[in-house]
């Protein structure tokens, strides 16, 4: 006999497989699709998604769901149930409530709206036209103030939206814990930007595209990566699409001029791989078996490409390699250098270019930008000015063309409002994180250093990517680091890592 | 107001949408997918199926239909409608009447029979033991039987199968066609074996897989093909995947020591994407924008592949961007033997390596008996014996392994019985379309020559392509020719490019 557990899993495996027949559309539309199909696809990825959100809201989901918990109150009815079970039945309940908030046509219409907006965005950001791009991302911020609206809040309407990245999170926990990260950020800048700038020239000779793709595929194959489950792909902007635990999809881009951006992104993309491919394959179909944030997410990618791919112990084991693939590059620069130059502060244009101390500034720039266009006091047409005053204020620098500023993240075309603070909170959770992991792992600097990720990765797995969802990400911060989320972790490590590297006094 | 035409034709989008997205999976399946992901990828296609079949026999589609025409007689209700819209409602009708026939239960079952099969099928190609095979052959021959009974038939129950890919063939058409074909190709055969076979060995010279595909995409280019609306891709089997006609995905498989195998395959996936690329947008999603049968499609393919691609003027003009391209491979070789070459006729074992001679010889075998199979006068266990005496009186070679002779192909696996003929079909369609276009553009070769090829594309277009199913594979032959279909302008082009090419005298 099936159980009441088995039959809601059963119902909701169909909607996580259309889901990700969803996922593939995306993939293949930012990878290899001929660009005149975007058209066609946009229709696609408007019935898959209706489709699943019907699935998502119909009756027989809601009958078999209520069978097992109040959708009013939360309550469970089944007390067989594991600990596991009633968590996955929390967060079926979450999202069911959530889906049943938004009526189909609007989904659909928001679908549609963001697969133009994306197209628009790109053509807009290659010509530094924000004028081109203003209508449609008035579009999808109206639609967005909508989306709060029909979901409802407390507070704030931006925590509608944040909710839908950061389970819980509200505007009133990030804007006085990015305030307290923000006044220690720019101190250490301006006492960096003091200090005598590293030479880095080297880091940006020409390394030719297939040579780096090789040089990354041998960075996934130390951190665990296998072809029969995953693949690396090229893409204006680099993405991690968890088709499946089985089917991991990451890109990165390449440019000839600069490896380190290659190699980055892929340890960042590498880093939410691991997350997808070490999920409990058991609870397939079940809440049990997803990412429980963006933010969690995030600390894994930035984990790998910070806290592991820019410290001096894993360039001890992969500097000779690259050293070795690219003699003329950087034959006979010592690794000192080397471990100085890519973890260089240099205030800049870019996010995602950004160093470890201007990165969370530039994330401020957009929560507060966002945060602003939601409540309705910042205006789309403002956006360019209002982007390049804080950026002059907070990084001491502001781009001439839009499409270093404010056009350069692909998210708000995507309808992705809410989501940027997840960045910051993926750096500060990495960090917290990493505090239990030292621990436990004394000697990780020394097995780093000999090549060895697997330790890592495991601990990772055990510790953070087999739970799933089952607890909510300050539950799962609690329960690693027995502390909830602050910004204190994170303001020692960069103050003890940069203060290191730049002998500065201390303030 | 939305028309009842327009109602039905909404739904049929909406099926041909969801379509596009299993096309989707199959090709990534063939391209780029992890080959781990296998099992989740069977999982999404079989969800996705079911679904287009469920959209297919809904009551909304057959209401929709019902309003324009009654579907057991055919009758059209509305007086206002154009002949094309006629027509396109004739097609829908044929189409709900087949999906509409086959139960659920029957569909399941046939599905879960051809995987069990094709599982079976590899392992017993890689071994020779066609014993191991048999009894699953045999079921797939038992449900073949009863799905033709379930779709019904007048004379014979292999003009049920057959239908499915050839709309209104028959095997009384076929079998006297074929019969007439079989005599004048073994004599042309017999004529070529006692002749000096051609020096064909620098096809064989090692091209590197780089630059066999840019020599591919030239060729793609000069067919018409454009990035923004299509691809070529690598795969083991090669194939061209219409996801839409601006989203014409094809692949090539590269030998690095058979470049002609790859240009070939290019030509011939080339011809199936132009069909596809210049189907009419404007009918998109009514059976007025879908190729009109398999024969159809591979007269296509084949007229590239064949008439155009092994053709003497083609070639006048190519052959030296090819020795541009490949000096050490082909520089010296005169034009006249590189042309001689690639026309080599050799009888072989393998069909899909066959010449233009030998090829329908080998269709030829496989239609008897499969025929012979599904009237049930050859029993599954008599297949081996049956195929070599047809090969040894065919086409005077008998394979020692069954690897190589009756487990060769996956179509029997896959419940493919009643396609085989297709092939042929394709070849005989695109001699006698040929005639016509060489009426209109007496100067063809000389075009060909200098390198223009848009002239026979657009020929296609206006004649075949974008009627799409408007007109039977019959009518359509019809009126492109004027006469039905026959072998004789095959046989005669046959006779007539092999008397020159190995200077036969007449018969």
């Amino acid at each position: 006999m099936a159980s009441a557990y088995d039959k809601l899993l059963t119902l909701s495996k169909a909607i996580t497989l259309m889901s990700s027949v969803e996922g593939l559309l995306d993939w293949d539309q930012e990878t290899y699709m001929p660009k005149d199909a975007i058209e066609i696809r946009s229709l696609q990825i408007e019935l898959l998604a209706s489709l699943v959100h019907r699935q998502r809201t119909s009756k027989a989901f809601a009958k078999a769901l209520s069978a097992l918990i109040d959708i009013e109150t939360g309550e469970v009815n089944d007390d067989r149930l594991t600990s596991a079970q009633i968590a996955a039945l929390r967060e079926w309940r979450r999202d069911f409530q959530k889906a049943v908030k938004l009526p189909n046509v609007f989904v659909k219409q928001f679908a549609k709206t963001i697969s133009t907006a994306c197209h628009v965005w790109k053509t807009a950001k290659e010509h530094n036209d924000f004028k081109a791009f203003a209508p449609h991302l008035e579009k999808v911020v109206s639609l967005s103030r909508k989306k709060a609206d029909i979901l409802g809040f407390k507070e704030h309407p931006y925590d509608a939206l944040l909710d839908l990245y950061e389970p819980e999170m509200k505007a009133s926990i990030l804007t006085p814990l990015f305030s307290k990260l923000k006044l220690p950020l720019t101190q250490l800048l301006k006492d960096i930007n003091v200090k005598t700038p590293f030479f880095e020239d080297f880091l940006y000779r020409h390394c030719p595209r297939h040579k780096q793709l090789e040089f990354s595929h041998k960075i996934l194959h130390k951190m665990g990566f296998h072809p029969s489950t995953s693949r690396l792909d090229t893409s204006a902007h680099p993405f991690c699409n968890g088709l499946h635990p089985k089917d991991t999809r990451m890109t990165t881009k390449v440019h000839p001029e600069n490896i380190m951006s290659c190699i980055g992104a892929v340890l960042h993309e590498g880093g939410h791989g691991l997350y997808n491919m070490n999920l409990n394959l058991e609870h397939y179909g079940s809440p049990l078996c997803q990412q429980v944030s963006l933010g969690i997410d995030e600390s894994q990618s930035r984990w790998w490409e910070t806290l592991i791919g820019q410290s001096y112990f894993f360039w001890q084991y992969f500097f000779p390699l690259l050293q070795e693939e690219f003699p003329e590059q950087f034959g006979g620069i010592p690794l000192e250098d080397f471990h100085r130059a890519i973890n260089a502060v240099k205030p800049g244009f870019i996010r995602i270019e950004a160093d470890e101390v201007t990165y969370n500034l530039h994330i401020i720039v957009r929560f507060e930008l966002e945060k602003a266009l939601i409540e309705g006091s910042l205006k789309v047409k403002d956006i360019p000015d209002a982007w390049n005053d804080k950026m002059r204020e907070y990084l001491g620098v502001s781009p001439e063309f839009d499409g270093q500023g404010c056009l350069q993240d692909i998210h708000w075309s995507l309808g992705f409002i809410g989501y940027f603070p997840t960045y910051t909170l993926g750096n500060l959770y990495s960090v917290q994180f990493f505090t239990t992991f030292e621990k436990v792992h004394p000697n990780w600097k020394e097995h780093i250093s000999q090549g060895s990720l697997d330790f890592i990765r495991d601990w990772l797995k055990e510790n953070i990517h087999k739970y799933g969802r089952q607890y909510t990400p300050s539950e799962l911060c609690q329960k690693v680091t027995g502390k909830s989320l602050s910004e204190e972790p994170y303001v020692h490590y960069l103050k003890k890592k940069y203060s290191a590297l730049y002998h500065l006094t201390a303030g």
